[in-house]
C-alpha cells in the first residue's frame, strides 16, 4: 500500500542568472511532499533526479494505483527514507518536461514556445533553482539532499554551492564528471534527434510533429548503457523472439484459432529488419514507449547538465580542490557493475573527501544490475540507506 | 614501402546455397594475393574481415600511397605474416560494398538492383564462398586461415565447416557468439539506419538517396564500442574542441586575419547541438566519412552475420560439443581492454578446444586500445603471429 502523492506548482517571477550568462524569468517548478516539517525545521531532505524522472519520488497519484513514484522503494512511511521522521521533498527541474518550466512551454517575452531557444541549463543552476524553492518553503537547512547518477551531481553541487544549508549528502551511483565514452553516448542520442526530419531545428512542436525516431534510438543507447552485460545476458541472452505461428502456413495453428506463441526452439528468421532476439524486442519497446512521453528538447538539456557538471574544472582539474568548500558529511554508494558510473568514479570523490578530512562514509554494493541497480531493491543497499538516515534521525533529536 | 596490390575478381555462376534456404547466382568475388603459391600449395593463408574491412589487406594501390590494406602493419614482406613465405588471399565477402557482389548490385534474373532483397548472409555462408574461390585457385587445404572480430568467427567457422581444408586457424580479438549486448549495439544501429527516411525499406538507390543519417549514427555508436574507456579519456578526455576565433568579435584575429585556433583553457560554449567537446567533433567526422562511402543494406547484412554466429547453437548450446569437429591447431589472441569482445569470450573458445584436446595457443594481450587493438601496432602482439607463423612455416618445410 503507496501513500497518496499530489503534486504542487510554485512560479517563480523573478529572473534567476544561469550559468551560461543568460536568465530565465516567470517560471513554474513542479514539487511533491512527504511527511511533516518538524517545528525546528531540522528534518527536510531533498531529492533530486536524474535523466527522465522528476518530482515524483514516491507515493502514487489518487485513483493510479501503478503510478509509484520512482524512488518508492526507497522512500515512504518505514522505508530507508522514512517520511514518518523526515520531511521529503521531490523537485522536477528547470527544462524537464513533466510539469516545471520547459523547452515546450512558452517564453515569457513572446508568448512562443521555447523550443530550442529554452536557455542551457547546468547542475549548477538546478541547485540554484532548487534552493529558491527551499526559500518560498521556509527551510534554510537541508538535514540531506539525496539523488542518485545525475541526481547525486545535484546532491554534490549542493555541498559546493550552499554548503551550511547541507548536512547531509547522499550521493548515489553518480561521478564528479563524464568520461569521454559518457559523453559520447550522450552525444550520438542528441545526433539522433538533431538528426531526425521531425526535429526542425527544435521547433516541431509549430510543425504537429515530434522526432520519435531520435527519441527511440537514444532511449535505446541509454537502456544498453544503464544495464549491465551480465543482467542482459541473464535477461536476453541470445533468446529468440517468442514467435506468433502464422495461421495461414502452419497447420498447427489451423487446428487452433488462436495465436500459438512458440518457443525459441525455432529457426533463426533470416531478416535484417524484423525482430530476431528477445533483447531487440525490449529495446524497441522501451524506445517507443519513451518517445510517447519524453520531449526531444528536454533530451538535449538534461544530457548537456551532464556533459558540463565538473566541479573540479574551476580547480585545474584538482577534486580535492574542487570539495575543500564541502561542509556536510557524505554517504557515497556505487554498484560494482555499473559500467556507466563505475566505482572508480564513487572512489574518486570519496578520496576527494577524505583528503579535506571531511566525514565520508562508502558503500560498493555487489549487484549485478548496473547502474540501473540504484532504483532497485537490494537489501544491502537500502539497508546502507536506512542506517545512513537512522544515524541523521540521531543528530536531530 | 608498401609493395603494390592488385584486386582480382572471379565469377561464380552457379548458384551458391545459403543458410537461409535462399540461394544466391552468378555473383562475383573480389580478392587479392600476396606472395606465391608454393609447388605444392601448402602454403596458402586465407584473411577473412570484419566489418568494414575488405580484400584490401596488404599493400598499396599503385599511385595511391596512402592506401595501405587494413592489416598492412601485420602482413607483407618481412612481416608478422610474411609474404615472402606465405601466400595470402584477402576477399571481399558477398553483400560487402567493396567489390564483391552485394546489396548495391543487380539481381541476374530482374537486372534490379537487389537492395534490401539482397539474401541474408552468415558467416557460414562466407565461408563456403570463400571454400569455391580457394578451389577455382587451387588450393585443396589451407597453412592457416586468419580472422579478428567477425573475422574470427569466419576462420573459427573454417575449422568446423571444412576440417580437412584447415591446418591452422588463427582467431584473434573474437568470440563464440555475440553477448545480448553485443546484439543490443547492433539493433540500435540497425534501427538508426531503417528509421531514417532516406532508407526507402532499403530501396534507397532507386531514389537517388542514401540513409546517411542512419549511417552517422551507426558507425558512431560502433567507433564507442571499439575503443575502450581508458583509451577515449587518454585521447580525448574532457579537452574541448579546438575553437576558431570569430573575425567579427575578436580583436586578436583582426590583427591575424588568419582563422586563430584558440586552445579549450576558453569557456563552455553552452550549446545543445554544436560541439562542445573534442570526443564530439572525433566521432562526427568518423560518422560523416563512413556515411560517405559505406553502404545501408551491407551495414544491416553484416551486424546480422555477426548476430546469428552461434556454433554451439546446434548443439544445445554446448561450444565444448560444437569444437569437437575442429582438427586444426589454434593461436586465440585477445585484448585486456577489449570490452566489446573480450578475453572472457575467448577463454570460452580456448576452454572448448582444450576440452577437445585440440592444440591451443592463447595469448591475452595487454594493451589499452579496446577492440581496436587488433588492428593496431603491439609489438607483444606483432610478435605472438610472427612466432606462430615462424612454427606454421617449419611444419611446411
Amino acid at each position: 500500500m503507496s501513500f497518496i502523492a499530489t503534486p504542487q506548482f510554485l512560479h517563480f517571477p523573478e529572473a534567476l542568472p544561469l550559468q551560461s550568462g543568460a536568465s530565465i524569468r516567470d517560471y513554474q517548478l513542479a514539487f511533491e511532499t512527504y511527511g511533516q516539517l518538524n517545528a525546528d525545521r531540522s528534518n527536510a531532505v531533498l531529492v533530486c533526479h536524474a535523466l527522465n524522472a522528476s518530482h515524483h519520488v514516491a507515493g502514487v497519484y489518487a485513483g493510479q494505483d501503478k503510478s509509484e513514484g520512482w524512488w518508492n522503494n526507497m522512500i515512504g512511511p518505514g522505508k530507508s527514507v522514512d517520511t514518518n521522521r523526515f520531511f521529503v521533498i521531490g523537485v522536477n527541474n528547470l527544462g524537464s518536461c513533466f510539469g516545471s518550466t520547459g523547452p515546450m512551454h512558452p517564453h515569457p517575452d513572446t508568448g512562443q514556445v521555447y523550443g530550442a531557444d529554452f536557455p542551457v541549463v547546468t547542475v549548477e543552476d538546478w541547485v540554484n533553482a532548487q534552493a529558491r524553492l527551499l526559500d518560498r518553503l521556509g527551510i534554510t537547512q537541508l538535514a540531506a539532499v539525496l539523488g542518485g547518477s545525475l541526481g547525486g551531481m545535484q546532491a554534490l553541487s549542493w555541498t559546493l554551492q550552499y554548503p551550511e544549508r547541507v548536512r547531509h549528502a547522499v550521493v548515489v551511483a553518480s561521478a564528479p564528471n563524464l568520461t569521454a565514452e559518457n559523453i559520447a553516448f550522450n552525444e550520438v542520442a542528441r545526433r539522433a534527434i538533431v538528426t531526425d526530419p521531425d526535429f526542425h531545428g527544435g521547433h516541431f512542436y509549430q510543425h504537429g510533429v515530434i522526432p520519435k525516431r531520435g527519441l527511440r534510438i537514444a532511449r535505446m543507447i541509454g537502456h544498453i548503457t544503464y544495464l549491465s552485460d551480465d543482467v542482459m545476458n541473464e535477461k536476453f541472452g541470445r533468446q529468440l523472439r517468442q514467435r506468433v505461428m502464422d495461421k495461414t502456413t502452419s497447420e498447427g495453428a489451423a487446428a487452433n484459432p488462436a495465436p500459438v506463441p512458440t518457443q525459441g526452439a525455432g529457426a533463426y528468421l533470416y531478416s535484417t529488419q524484423d525482430i530476431e532476439f528477445q533483447i531487440e524486442s525490449y529495446l524497441r519497446y522501451q524506445g517507443d514507449k519513451f518517445s510517447e512521453y519524453f520531449d526531444a528538447n528536454t533530451y538535449l538539456l538534461i544530457t548537456r547538465a551532464l556533459d558540463y557538471f565538473d566541479p573540479a574544472r574551476a580547480h585545474g582539474g584538482n577534486l580535492t580542490q574542487a570539495l575543500a568548500r564541502a561542509t556536510a558529511k557524505f554517504l557515497l554508494v556505487s554498484f560494482t557493475t555499473d559500467w556507466r558510473f563505475s566505482p572508480k568514479r564513487s572512489r574518486e570523490i570519496v578520496k576527494a573527501l577524505l583528503d579535506n578530512r571531511r566525514d565520508v562514509s562508502y558503500a560498493e554494493i555487489d549487484a549485478p544490475h548496473g547502474h540501473d541497480a540504484f532504483l532497485l531493491d537490494d537489501a544491502r543497499y537500502m539497508g546502507v540507506v536506512s542506517s545512513y538516515f537512522d544515524s541523521i534521525e540521531k543528530e536531530l533529536a
